[in-house]
């Protein structure tokens, strides 16, 4: 079974290369006498898209998207929603000097050992403007969401570390992701990025980032333990982003250290609600969700493709050196957050037609 | 799309209670032809098996698996592999006090508001008794790579964090880690953890742990592109296990802090073979092996079951108190331990199947 | 992908050999809280039991299901059901004077060709034992239908077919189906298959027959276009049944003679109802239920084992002759008939919990 | 799970409507390194296209196949094969006059039911339309099947009866398929049909028509038990197929009037090779290739769009009648001859692929 394809009841299956003609993906399973168009997708297509500041690559596309299929007169009809966008700005030549060498940390040797041969420009299918179609399936999925739920879920991306500089977290606003590149939510911690980015950019290297996502009105009871549980999909879906090297829900890796009395998120009566006074499951327990905040956390190892030389190999089996020039993010995890967001919305919503379809 | 199975075309289902008569699972896909009898998964159970110790529950079971289907003659026939275990030594009765209750950081307060009610002895199907049969599983998966394989691939779990106590990496030994009830392959750090949970156990308390797994001899080329990634199944694989909370990779989330060129693996001829001067990526790369070791690391949550009292509600809505006196774990990381080697040689070898299917 | 499981939202997933200790099989995705005991299922499974007339084969087995999980308190707890029975009055040494051999028509080739070695005791897992368990799990799923629905759904089998023999559809009485030993409609077409039978197993022969299943009280609206149709389930259900060859929806094969005018299923309104002139359709309109009865037909071939020696070859590639002596229904369609009805309910359970999953 | 994929290990995602912009596929697993471009594929949408005879629908349309990814430097590169056709010629207003009204024995009511609401233009979802992308990933299936094996498969349909009127099997030629607008083998057959259909068509009726499709150069051992077999999955494929009603294999429903003597297809020895001396199997015993020719047939309804004036209902729930005026085949069974052959060659590359993964 190949993979190109993610969910089960809400099933995305992409397809596109970086330099070819077109990316696009098929959409299926949302329901039917939906409201849909093009404008549902574009602002969060926007939000990812590069160029938008000195701090990405430089790559400029308008990142369109059309929908082909699966709407009539403004509608879902519930057949599948093909969602295309056009490649443009692609500089193939760019790559022409390095396509027999690997560059480390990249997907090329890999695709080489598995498949025999591999589309050098621009990393053909493991690039991560395959992410674009994650982000229009996203939106779908966020419809969803708010289609079948009496409530909206809201889902809110940040970046909380860059290289090795966090946040603090007592500073914490959602309302300033938007005043700064980086979707910082600690405006402090965002003006000192700045500054150390720009260094990073200017010494032809590359940094390392975490981002957090929380889906906030979430109902109690998605997930389906034991294999599929709400944050194994989870986990899934956020290590399958490119660049990804770990993921966290609520307190992480950081419970290992805690004793089971600190861990306990005790509960308490609020009228007729259950409270719990503490969230270190991140939302999350036995792998089904518990009706708070669902909290995960992924930490992405710095751009690969860098300036600075770096000892490698050919294709041929020649040591050499490699030095990448082409247009880079110095730090791929700014724009891992919008795609984060549409990770975690489309878990969200295959678990919930999930749970319709067993449990109503 | 319930939730019970894991892997495509190596493919387990489990079922069973913990309290109830017995668990099993059918393993679908094995190839034909190969080796197999109880003989090969009684000693992985046995590693598994509580009670070896003072550290670990005190639950008496001789966890007997049983083949009943898929060998002929001593070898697999190409159909499903049933393998069960009868549950003994269940004491339903310890759980008749706290039955109404919700244990904090427990499935029980989830399994009730997705399905409405649910089997209270022992946790029903949220008990980390379903583990034994992924151990079972994973035995038959090892032996899948063994019978497939030109080398054999060498799958070792270790503990390397108790609580907040870590281990001494330059101390590293493999030979230690069946030397200590903590698989611990640091000797220093084992005889601290001794009397550190020693004390844990004592004050009713409980305390949570890092498994770090490692696949030796994993061929490059494993990994199914762009959301079947090796490590993003291996992430969903150990999230799936109970109690854990982060997934790590390679240099995991400390990869967040490297700069591009402290965090790319360097490539060197060595005769015709390409050597790695480092494993940051944890043997993936494009979510495809590259023939590195395979490392994957998990923190695990300190035992939601203890002795002290903490506050939470029941099923009538009202708050309460509870305190858990069954027989728990004072430390569910430490047979967590084979459980992370067992996911891992699942996780290997469906994609070692998916990978014969497409690229032979 | 291994097969040995069906369905996708009520999946099942079926293990064991005719002559091993047991078969089994895991039911997932069945809602919670419906009430289930074996008592549900033994009726289902008495209906296909071996024994009950000399026109089946006389292997004796009291064919008793055992629920090893997923139902506590006498209710379905949203976990996998375990159903398995056990394996007496298993005659293996009836095979080892053919063990060598390939019976024409018989997996036993194909096995051998696929899987390089086989199970020859009574066909191992190619034997038509297997199909208990789909009689097991079609009962489960009856009850499904029964839970979600808020009007029964009728589902009935009946032979219409025997040898060259069929029925006089205008004496169709369900009534009779349970009077005589084949579930005939009929009664006299059952009267003259009583000698006709009997005359093929004296001689040592065996014949094929014609099976139809009907359901009645489907709602509109179940099937999943355009690969998962309704129809193209049943059609993979039937013929994934031993000896089926052959599979009809509605008119079936005597649609191809007929014109678009005799072939349209009128409508009319009845009322508020909308209903049908005719049920060409079989049910079944673009792959989606109509709520007209469901009706699927399929043939099945002639037992393959018989007394008449047949010209074959050994595994040792000689040319040689075969004559099976064992205790072989002269007509296996007669047993099929509750494993059609039993596949029938496992389809419709299925596309019923997909519906809601997509459209509530 | 929606339905809109088929196969497992090589799987094909199809989307769009029949009044659409586009329509299009994804088609995971094929292996890398095949030579692949749209001269392979255009040539047997070129045989589906309509318009080419006086006897299918005028509407017409050069149904040009464009490949969007998967291929780079004229090879396969293991990545999903997006084939995309632009719909031309549609017109829409055709479908204006009846667009209220349900067309007896097409799936608008259907839909209707499950979904609330639909694409009345040519049948949006449910259009034959659809299965132009099933012949164009099965050219792609015919590529897998011959770059993977080592002797071709040739895969061949035919139209084998028309209406009530069939063809005399001694006077079988494949050479004659390509001779006359029916894919008719018995050239006198062919003769009559002319005049038949020409009467059908000028009555503003419609026919149904008979369909064999065979594959010859089969490997033994293809399929998958026990419910995943071979025929089995060939049955749902045909059955998916807009207006099949049956499916048959090998001697299909002929079998059930049959005894076990004539049915069992004996076997000898020739040379090292087994022979069988006739095919009442089709192909497939247990569900596996035997290696013989694997032959399926199957029926399809005539065709539902008619200008006679049928009896029906509207959306309002009101008594009305219909006649269809639209460009029509009256035939439809025509142009399934191709759709047939490009089904079975995506059962063939799906099983040889997983026999791949278990088998070697």
């Amino acid at each position: 079974m190949p993979g190109n394809a993610f969910g089960h009841s809400f099933r995305i299956t992409t397809w596109g290369e970086s330099h070819g003609p077109e990316i696009g993906c098929a959409i299926d399973g949302a329901p039917p006498g939906m409201a849909l168009s093009e404008a549902d997708i574009q602002p969060w297509l926007d939000r990812r898209r590069p160029g938008q500041s000195r701090h990405t690559t430089q790559r400029q596309e308008p990142d369109q998207a059309r929908i082909l299929s699966g709407v009539f007169e403004g509608q879902t009809t519930g057949t599948p929603i093909s969602v295309v966008i056009e490649n443009q700005d692609v500089r193939s030549k760019d790559y022409d000097a390095i396509k027999d060498k690997f560059r480390p940390g990249h997907a090329e040797y890999t695709y080489w050992k598995k498949y025999g041969h591999y589309d050098h420009r621009g990393g053909g299918r493991s690039s991560a403007r395959e992410t674009a179609m994650r982000v229009a399936a996203g939106a779908v999925a966020r419809k969803v969401l708010d289609h079948l739920l009496p409530a909206p879920v809201s889902i809110r991306g940040a970046l909380v570390q860059m290289g090795p500089h966090g946040i603090d977290r007592a500073c914490w606003d959602w309302a300033e992701i938007e005043n700064n590149p980086f979707w910082c939510p600690d405006p402090a911690a965002a003006a000192r990025w700045e500054g150390f980015l720009d260094g990073v950019r200017k010494a032809g290297s590359s940094t390392g980032a975490v981002i957090e996502v929380t889906a906030s009105g979430v109902p109690a009871g998605l997930g389906e333990p034991v294999y599929d549980k709400l944050d194994a999909d989870l986990a899934k879906a956020m290590m399958s982003i490119n660049a990804v090297k770990s993921v966290e829900i609520g307190a992480g890796l950081s419970a290992a250290a805690l004793t089971g009395e600190q861990n306990a998120d005790e509960m308490r009566m609020t009228g007729d609600e259950v409270e719990f006074l503490s969230n270190n499951a991140g939302g999350v327990l036995g792998g089904i969700s518990t009706g708070q905040d669902v909290v995960v956390r992924f930490a992405v190892k710095p751009t690969s493709s860098i300036r600075t030389p770096r000892r490698t190999v050919d294709r041929h089996g020649r040591d050499t050196e490699i030095s990448t020039k082409g247009r880079h993010d110095p730090c791929v995890g700014i724009r891992a957050v919008p795609v984060g967001e549409a990770m975690m919305a489309l878990v969200l919503a295959d678990h919930l037609l999930r749970q319709r379809a067993q449990c109503g």
